[in-house]
């Protein structure tokens, strides 16, 4: 038994036709025109298995197939299909589509099964709508808490009650989801980097969802003019900040899985003939070991100081975000790894640098995460890629490992 | 015979009175009701003396005492009073006021000179308001052509032309300045840098108004995941720049001549937790020597090339402004010199790291500057400041030296 791969492909076509931004990228905010679209297909393909549909707390989706086991905890797939403005056509869509694609087999060739299979669509997981990732499931599993939700609004002031109402996703069951209800969760989902692709690979399985810590650093020097203040009596806070990006560089590169990247720099006064007084960027740190994340960022921070001092530089650094990493099942790895091994298909066991909505289900059960490459690694952007056989490669194994789960 | 420092403190403070932004700095830009004030207030101060004003090209404004040798050509001083916005009381200013000051001096103690003596205010040094630095000079001496003229406006769209009419500073005189008709000029400047400062000293006598050449560098790299993408497999276009800066840095230090600044950094798309694939930024170096400025400027660019390729990354550099190294005057440095050195004064030979007038009007004539110092080296904030004291010594340097220059 396997998966169609034809349907698959139609699936992404499909759901991608529901785009706000045709011809510069994917752009399908929650709870839109957009979105509505592309879960009328879903639901259309689901309606056609007899699966049960149910509207959760915050909007999320839950389409259960039932098991012979009435009451057993649910052997839950499935992904999101918000996108960033002007992503791809496959971050969240991936799993979504191999999900679907998974319970559709099961049901279709009546596959015995004890433990419900649940299929489910998280809402607003990039947070492009509400500026907040992983919202659907934080709501989901009560980490947002009810006055917080009353508070969440769009750029335009629209809340996200408003939009989830108007939407017409109003949900049926507004229960806490809770672990005991969860045997496991996998979740397949693009790489967004280039790992897999470097080393001639179609699947890699998740060990850890790396820890994040974010700093906002503000550098000061003093601003003089560019052309009257010699080199030897400058204080720039720019050369300052270069001289940390570099160390920062260094510092993550001595470690194999640590990573850190400035991505925001602002220059004050930001003029060509004028020495940078102050510079703010960012630093975001993560590693997949906690301890190791934290001597990365001591490091860090020990340079900046450094510079600082040698350059008669002042720093402000301020912990914008610091989120543990997250073990996921050692279980769940293995159930994976065994079923690419009977299909023939060499796997890596990796990190997962980005979070995921499986980064909040691991707190309550046995989470898994299948990965397949991203062409050049990118993602979030209309260059996004996944070839068709690794996605099927994947539902495959997806497939595989759910019957294994649900017998 | 000396100056009267009080009358030239006094005089600061009027002209500084009429300013936009007060509590923020000083602002008084080109043709405002402000500038127009501070226009004012010397006008006045002028008739006291019997000067003839007259309107010139552009609106630059010439002040004469006319010379016992009618048509003899006139020993020229001055500076601007427009200024940046939310700049210092001093840029432009202490030109004016010690120029305002000898000329008042000269014509109340009857001192006699054969050369006419020219007070000038030149129109829109800094740039502020028609984004033009050196305007009102260049205009004046048809550096800008008649039709450019007309294309000049502001950022709300008014014309130079018809800001000039609106504040009333209708050319009287509408002639080309040209060379043989001035002997000589001497602008009393800022420093706007540390130089005379950390040497303990209170004049600088400017040799060479440095050349500059100005680049727009465009690095880029790939846009990935931040989290996602190992350290290894970056091109980072950010780590690229940090490379370049520090680079830029060290090469301009080796020489004690020269500078090189990076002023403006843009980052794209400029988010924390995506790998910058895309650097835009400006390098400002300047040199007193045209060979060296373009040695260093060389020298960058291979950095340039080298950091780019070690990384990965493509680059696009535009030279935005080259301008040549300006030699003032050797005879005017020696009068100088020799008037400080009469009243006891150790003066420092410098190079003047900005543009100035001076620079304009050193093609048409024998030009010097004196410079008096920044306190912290500051200029074009509201910290800007320069003891009166200073000032006032320089003043009377002046004053000797457009005697010897005009007797």
């Amino acid at each position: 038994m396997k998966v169609n791969a034809k349907r698959i492909e139609k699936d992404i076509e499909e759901i991608n036709k529901f785009n706000s931004t045709p011809g510069q990228g994917i752009s399908r905010a929650t709870f839109t025109q957009e979105y509505m679209g592309a879960i009328g297909y879903i639901f259309k393909e689901l309606e056609k298995i007899g699966a049960e549909i149910k509207i959760m707390r915050g909007g999320n989706i839950r389409a259960r197939l039932e098991g012979t086991v009435k009451d057993a905890p649910s052997v839950m797939i499935g992904s999101h299909i918000d996108s960033v403005f002007q992503g791809g056509k496959f971050d969240g869509v991936v799993g979504t589509v191999t999900s679907l694609e998974v319970i559709r087999t099961i049901s279709e060739n009546k596959v015995f099964h004890k433990n419900p299979i649940d299929f489910v669509i998280f809402v607003e997981e990039d947070g492009s709508r509400f500026s907040s990732v992983l919202l659907g499931s934080r709501i989901w599993t009560g980490k947002v808490k009810e006055e917080e939700i009353s508070k969440i609004i769009d750029k335009e002031g629209i809340s996200y009650r408003e939009a989830m109402t108007e939407s017409g996703l109003i949900p049926e069951d507004n229960s806490i989801l809770e672990g005991r209800k969860i045997k496991a969760m996998i979740e397949p989902h693009i790489e967004q980097s280039l790992v897999l692709e470097s080393q001639g690979l179609s699947i890699g399985i998740v060990e850890t969802i790396a820890g994040i810590k974010q700093l906002e650093v503000t550098i000061e020097g003093v601003s003089n003019h560019a052309g009257a203040t010699p080199m030897n009596l400058r204080n720039d806070a720019l050369c300052g900040v270069a001289e940390i990006i570099l160390n920062a560089e260094m510092i993550a590169s001595q470690n194999r899985t640590s990573v850190a990247t400035v991505g925001l720099v602002e220059v004050t006064p930001g003029k060509t003939n004028i020495i940078p007084g102050k510079v703010r960027f960012t630093l975001d740190i993560r590693d997949k070991d906690d301890v190791t994340l934290n001597e990365i960022s001591d490091k860090i921070l020990k340079s900046i100081e450094v510079s600082c001092k040698n350059r008669g530089l002042s720093d402000t650094i301020k912990l914008a975000s610091y989120t543990k990493p997250v073990l996921l099942s050692k279980k769940i790895v293995e159930i994976i790894e065994n079923s690419a091994k009977n299909q023939g298909i060499d796997t890596l066991r990796m990190i997962s640098g980005a979070v995921h909505d499986s980064s909040v289900i691991a707190e309550l059960t046995d989470v898994g995460m299948i990965f397949v490459p991203s062409r050049g690694g990118r993602s979030h952007c209309p260059e996004e890629y996944t070839p068709l056989k690794d996605i099927e490669i994947a539902a495959n194994i997806l497939l595989e490992s759910v019957i294994e789960l649900s017998k």
